[in-house]
């Protein structure tokens, strides 16, 4: 069963935004074993639309559209694919409906181009939309399923997952090998570190991918077998055997951000953290809160930007931040023991660096940054030079903080990262 | 002049990574005027990849290739691309001793099939890759301009910017029509309001587009005309009428994010921020500094995620805090004085919310939010009920946060958003 993906949208022909639902779109195909052949992506203009559709239909046996259901003159998908194949465009009293509802729930009026969302190919079967105005559809055209969804990420995603994924799974019935993949997150290890690190594992048939998504690096098994069940035992012992070399610097699985692993360790010791930021200026926090219900763990915390604010508000001593200045160990350790202390939190930690790109000196370059973690056992601190740009300065920062939070809860070691290359 | 854009490689039809050298691409065409009418991705299948080559030499002015330069067996652009057109297939000994050269600079030895990394198609010029070990070439055929460049996006930028972009330039010479784009970014308003509000607007030859990234939308005029002047002169009218019919929704343009506006107004009037953040979480700060120098500004916060945080660290009494909640017009408002007065600053914006999905009563539904924005002058304070998921509710009430900042600074009313939906 071949696949093809077309994205449409002048936003993407003019280079506006990077378009990631393809990606997601033939991630979560290869999961029903469907190998996507083709990708494109054409303007909101009619000709090279139709022109695309029928080149589509042609070749493939499944085709998900996404992009141009919206409500503006320039969404054409709905009546273009319509016309591309000789179909009447007929309205959906029911959708509209649908789309009346939805303008009512959230207090706002539906105004008059709304209603183009509602009017389908005839023979469609209409994918309802539960967090947007736009509903998707299906037709079958000269047998292949060409399946439209909205062009908004979370939109089509939700689409994708509870309504076209099931409908095509069920459509697959028993068919040839089975493949199964998984995503092991790693944080800490530089990708050319692990693929060395890994070389004489025996995988047996699994062959193993490597992804980065600064600052962490992907190990993607994939287990290709006769049947379902044998691909998954190949997986699960090709992944025994990965966590098995490489120990606490696997921190989560699939979909597992590392401030969702901390918030879980957090709970289950029973124990709460608050934070002490400087450099990263809230990012700690944020990824924290990220996560529903961090405020059973996490009571908050002090952005210590300016140096009077260490010392008003996280009563860092003046004669301290003189002698040895706000990025410094002594500092940093001060840093993560106030908010400790002031927040009465189990764990304290604390950040205190140069992420650029001004404001560096000979002594203290541009990337320098200290963390401490304070606990009542102690404090640990350690200082490390990232030499990245500063937003990526400050989200490996933000992670090694998380990740010590991990470690110091896993009771390991906690290690600073030897990771900074990306995959090239 | 129509550019089509080709990307090869099996990783991207896997959905192993995110296709960003297209919309890099799209974007620099369209900086001297050239449109991408097209994009496609194909695997490493020749069958494939002549298919793909041969429709868009048929149909486009300029073909602009990435990936498939590797040393590996599966990096065949090269080899394909000259079948494709009949054209042998020839080692050009300088390319090769450039890639001996590069090997011998990193201090690796060069292995036998980095070789092919040094065969192009017949009658190709070659463009010497800097820091990687596959050159790029380019092609005449059939009247497009056929240009191969590596995958790896940092390779594929520096060829680029330095070698294609230049060649490029030269060739359009002296042609036809101009075409001059402009990005507005507001905020607050829907985008079917947006489309209704501008509807009557007589932007003459002007093409007004329209794009959403929450919690923003986006206007994106395009003029076209005879020549770069005309273009620019039709674009800064329609401009200068769309901004006067929307004043200060339109808050910034081009690349500029909502925090730079602030952080730009806040500099420009000698005043300064501290942050009081309850179901932000850091968010609003985590905004402010990734803006290198915010610290010009920018004192500090608080977050205060917990009563007791509210209680003890911005001292908001318990009696208050018993009496209305956290989640209320009255603590939010003491929140915002209280960090004002703490660091000292001139503005103090606080946000006490519930962002979902727990923590919901029938009196203070999820999605409820108070904000509020204390000067010297006085506080105004306000509640919101954003019926959007988690991360979504944290966004956008961080962005009426510094939304309200931009607007107290400009001196103009501080309202909330009608905005909440998203393009489709």
């Amino acid at each position: 069963m071949k696949a093809e993906i077309l994205t449409i949208g002048d936003e993407l022909l003019r280079g506006e935004i990077v378009d990631s639902n393809k990606a997601v779109l033939s991630d979560r195909l290869l999961g029903l074993d469907v190998e996507t052949h083709w990708q494109s992506s054409v303007r909101d203009d009619p000709e090279q639309m139709t022109d695309a559709f029928r080149r589509a239909v042609g070749r493939a046996d499944v085709v998900l559209v996404s992009g141009g259901l919206g409500p503006t003159r320039d969404d054409l998908t709905s009546r273009v694919l319509a016309e591309s194949f000789g179909r009447k465009w007929l309205l959906d009293e029911r959708a509209l409906d649908d789309i009346r509802r939805f303008f009512r729930s959230v207090g706002r009026e539906m105004t008059e181009n709304n209603a183009q969302q509602a009017r389908f190919p005839e023979g469609a079967e209409v994918l309802p939309n539960p967090i947007g105005t736009a509903p998707g559809f299906a037709i079958e055209e000269q047998g292949a399923w060409v399946v439209c969804m909205p062009g908004v990420p979370r939109e089509m995603q939700r689409m994708l997952e509870e309504q076209v994924l099931p409908r095509l799974a069920s459509r697959l019935g028993a068919r040839g090998s089975a493949i199964r993949a998984r995503l092991l997150r790693t944080f800490g290890m530089g990708e050319s570190t692990l693929d060395a690190e890994l070389a004489d594992l025996d995988l047996g048939d699994v062959v193993l991918g490597f992804r980065t998504t600064f600052p962490d690096n992907y190990l993607r098994p994939v287990a290709r077998a006769a049947s379902a069940e044998a691909a998954e035992a190949a997986l699960e012992r090709a992944c025994a055997l990965i966590r098995e070399r490489l120990g606490a610097l696997v921190y989560g699985e699939g979909g597992e951000t590392m401030a969702q692993v901390v918030g879980h360790l957090l709970r289950g010791h029973g124990e709460t953290l608050a934070l002490a930021e400087s450099c990263t200026g809230g990012l700690v926090a944020q990824l924290v809160t990220e996560v529903p219900g961090a405020s059973d763990y996490f009571l908050g915390g002090v952005v210590a930007y300016s140096n009077e604010a260490k010392r008003d508000r996280l009563g860092i001593p003046q004669e301290l931040l003189d002698a040895h200045g706000a990025v410094s160990e002594p500092v940093a350790r001060a840093m993560a023991e106030a908010v400790r202390e002031r927040f009465g939190a189990d764990i304290g930690v604390a950040t205190s660096g140069i992420s650029g790109p001004g404001g560096g000196t000979a002594e203290k370059p541009v990337g320098l940054v200290h963390v401490a973690l304070a606990r009542v056992s102690g404090t640990h601190a350690d200082h490390f030079v990232f030499p990245l740009d500063r937003a990526r300065h400050r989200l490996l920062t933000a992670q090694v903080a998380l990740d010590w939070v991990r470690r110091a809860l896993l009771g390991v070691e906690l290690v600073g990262p030897s990771l900074l290359r990306r995959k090239e």
